[in-house]
């Protein structure tokens, strides 16, 4: 890899996103932060160099386009996120948006493609900053709640989407609106790559994945149990009010209903990532009154997560009744699940195949931009890089030679897709 | 109630006591803080008032004592502590000094004992200051870990014992040495009065209980599930190690075998008081790497305990390894149970039944100094005092009605023991 082809340019700007970002342990680029900022401003500056057209969007996406012959023909797309969970790695979103660039740097190496065809470096889509599903990409389609600039809070900040976006320079504005800024009918086809975020890839030792569908979610961020405080050493079984012994069961029940919803054929993921008795007033010789818990489901078929669904809140109510607690599982944000495009899948596949690369077919179970494309009805479809330890931690290990791999197979699918020979 | 009786003097010194220790929400007297020295300070002017001597030893538990015509006899004891948690009631301790107090001012009023009467305000019971069980009254047998002033620390101040025993002009030597300050051979019998720390007497709407037994009890305070952190969305099922849903099923097994030991007909009570993923690194869409959680398990039975330890430990390993985790349930300390004295329990219910007051036996399930005295083979005995909101919390209420007639028994009682006619 030299210092002037396009992978050696990706690796340099690898390098120049974690120096930015570096926020021991790890990277952080907070979306509509100066990071994340930052970031755009050095995919803009390259692609002014590579003589790419650029745009941003009135809520801060970035389009870097090589112009194709028929200026209206509908586009090629491809493109990922550039911001980050705290101290999470370099790789996330970032890997999607450089394999972006360097397809438009070996395309224009080539002949002039028949259409437009466009990286979107996209904001905000780390849900950790602020609690809407993919919100870039959501709102550049006109779809995100018209309140959300005004009710949406930064987790850590406090501070409204609005009063962040406009700080960035941003209108929140066109999000009030609900002004669409990109046409769904302009777009042909939309490709992700991104980094998988689990070890699927590694296990299998294959360097890409076609992804089959980006599993939908429901979570509930805010549940509940309260039952009474009272002391361990007067309080009798039957009087007790138990929060913690309530939570078990309904997590135990919970992880017994996976089990079977699996074993009937059905694909679904459950996750608490939050269980904690309030450690303000918790104590070893206090039977617990309250526990607070978050549930993440995640499916790709929506009906295997309504059922879920339905069926947890019954069964909090069954608990609830039986133990003499309140058990609120508060309100929860769905993500409809997103099957990716056959013929493009398709595609990928031969594409790697005519390039000897070894793909495997995977769910993505974390939720994604593409998706918001595929709900749209364009035809979507996402490419996963082999990585080591997992995402959203500073361990991320992205090999750049698996990058590559995928960088192939895009372009090559790319140039079959708009039926040019490739060139670089 | 008039200012000039026992009773009106144990409501001023309630009061007395509410105010310097007042500490919204509740009380507050810390073990070898000042305000426990006051309210030691507090009952030896009273003492002194009343004509009573007084002595400190040198640990910090205060002696009052009314003298009998043999000075040598065995003594008649009674007491309790004076130190109450963080934000916790009036009265849980408090009561039982105040009860002994009243005992020897009616006493003092009729013909000479035979032998002395003493009231001891102990130091130091609430464990949540200084983990080690009823260090006063352990202390003063003899009976601490003679580095305990060493190792032992305060959990707020994280300074140790004999810095705090220091600073209270007492003297941590004592404990070093493994000096005992009172002989197990002078003390005939010890009874103390405590708030009920249940809702039992409140239930079964009787005034006064008499404790069949203190129930031991086996702490863990530092159990860990280690797993592993990983991302809710890439990670399948059988990769993760997922530390919420171990200590689920762990915490939902310990619960069925709690229930099965109850129907078997053996006594136990169980609490997971504390049981949290980790506050800093949790997320809702992460994998739960670890969960803390504490495990207090009490009973009458010494065998139920060390049956339920055996059971536990065993049940960890088997989770631990078909999933994949570790689970360590850390040190554990050990307060054997304590059965009351057959003789005083019937001395008690006679002298209730005298004045006409109705009891209820009745298991203490909180640990309390009497289970020092009786681990020491003095025949030991606890009254218990209705009491509405449990104890630890500043809604603890104790009616002075129900105060006075657990005063009422003990020197019914007393004056039995003694072979004295009741003056007052």
């Amino acid at each position: 890899m030299t210092g002037r082809t396009p992978l050696a340019r990706a690796k340099r700007l690898f390098d120049e996103l974690l120096q930015m970002s570096a926020d021991a342990p790890g990277v952080t680029r907070a979306s509509f932060g100066p990071i994340e900022d930052a970031a755009h401003a050095m995919i803009r500056r390259e692609a002014d160099a590579l003589g790419l057209e650029t745009r941003t969007d009135a809520i801060g996406n970035l389009y870097v386009t090589l112009p194709g012959t028929d200026r209206d023909a509908p586009v090629l797309m491809t493109g990922s996120h550039l911001d980050s969970v705290p101290h999470g790695g370099n790789f996330d979103g970032a890997a999607g948006v450089l394999a972006g660039l360097v397809l438009l740097e070996r395309l224009a190496c080539g002949p002039q493609p028949p259409c437009d065809v466009t990286l979107m470096a996209i904001r905000a889509e780390e849900m950790i900053w602020f609690p809407e599903h993919y919100l870039g990409s959501r709102a550049a389609f006109g779809l995100l709640p018209q309140d959300a600039p005004d009710r949406v809070r930064r987790s850590d900040t406090k501070r409204s989407l609005a009063d962040h976006m406009t700080q960035a320079e941003f209108d929140p504005q066109a999000i009030r609106d609900g002004r669409p800024l990109l046409d769904r009918n302009s777009i042909a086809a939309f490709v992700e790559v991104h980094i998988e975020q689990g070890p699927v890839l590694v296990e299998a030792k294959r360097p890409v994945g076609i992804v089959t569908a980006i599993r939908g979610n429901i979570r509930h961020r805010f549940c509940r149990i309260e039952g009474e405080t009272t002391h361990a050493g007067g309080v009798p079984r039957q009087s007790r009010r138990d929060a913690v012994l309530a939570g078990a069961e309904l997590a135990h029940a919970m992880e017994t209903h996976w089990l079977a919803v699996e074993a009937r054929g059905d694909d679904m993921v459950l996750t608490l990532g939050e269980f904690s008795t309030d450690t303000a007033l918790h104590g070893i010789t206090k039977v617990p009154g309250l526990v607070t818990f978050t549930i993440d489901v995640r499916s790709q078929d929506d009906a295997v997560l309504n059922r879920f669904e339905a069926w947890v809140q019954a069964q909090a109510r069954i608990i609830a009744e039986r133990r003499d607690v309140r058990i609120d599982l508060g309100p929860f944000t769905q993500a409809a699940a997103a099957p990716m495009d056959g013929r493009l899948r398709r595609g990928l596949v031969a594409a790697a195949q005519s390039r000897g690369i070894e793909t495997l077919d995977l769910p993505s179970g974390g939720g994604h931009d593409c998706a918001t494309f595929a709900d749209q009805g364009i035809p979507s479809a996402m490419l996963f890089i082999r990585n080591e330890n997992g995402s959203h931690n500073p361990a991320e290990a992205m090999d750049l030679a698996d990058f590559g791999k995928a960088c192939d197979v895009l372009h090559a699918w790319a140039c079959d897709h708009l039926g040019v020979t490739p060139r670089l």
